[in-house]
């Protein structure tokens, strides 16, 4: 087992983005924990070559974005949760800190408005920049 | 605008597995579409070196478990969804098809039990061999 831990330290697997968020949030000082926590709406731009990828999207869908938490610090495996010094060091995969090994961002939203190649979504506590890698169908779990 | 696109074009991020799936599912074929469509529980087999990012879980907890679906086709932008040909052509960020540019899988699963470095979770219909990315508290929404 032991060799196959080995093996799996030296797998990657490439993201290449599908498009990027536009956001009137510029810092990750700025941005909510949470969408649900007073985030605002903000444009998705996908990019042409992936355009068909939203074939048939309609106003009102439910949709999970999937981004890449560019400015996150790819090294830490324990934080306090929600930054809050009395909570106790926890486990990043116990929380939803950016700071993580892959930082992959979670984000149910909602489209409201549909301009070619640019969803305006919301709300959404992403920072202006930050790449979008994957859109999936929302599921009621 | 196009030259950024251009140069969008360019970027890739790269994933490093935390972990591995150990299911009693071996192809796609056997794979229900959704973990609540009967599919197993499964073990979730984390690297050593990624170990203290789950410090203080515990059993019971709710986890969001986000796979790197190995056997995808990334070239798909349109699918019949869930398969059905009478359904028309939709867009993949609309589906939950594994067929997709960046295929990521997301699993709401319930950790079942903890031992060292192996999860029990479900139920999940990754299949065996599944490498995972990352794992995220679950949040009501």
């Amino acid at each position: 087992m032991s060799t196959e831990f080995e093996m799996a330290k030296r797998v990657s697997y490439s993201l290449h983005p599908i498009g990027v968020i536009r956001s009137i949030l510029k810092n990750r000082s700025e941005a909510p924990r949470q969408g649900s926590e007073g985030a605002p709406n903000a444009v998705l731009e996908i990019q042409p070559a992936y355009l068909e990828g939203l074939s048939r999207i309609e106003v009102g869908s439910e949709i999970i974005v999937i981004t890449w938490l560019h400015r996150a610090r790819r090294q830490v495996l324990k934080v306090h949760p929600r930054n809050n010094p009395s909570s106790p060091l926890t486990g990043v995969f116990l929380t939803r800190s950016p700071d993580r090994p892959n930082p992959l961002g979670l984000h149910r939203v909602k489209v409201l408005e549909i301009a070619a190649n640019r969803l305006t979504i919301g709300p959404i506590e992403a920072i202006d920049g930050t790449p979008v890698i994957d859109i999936k169908a929302a599921i009621k779990e």
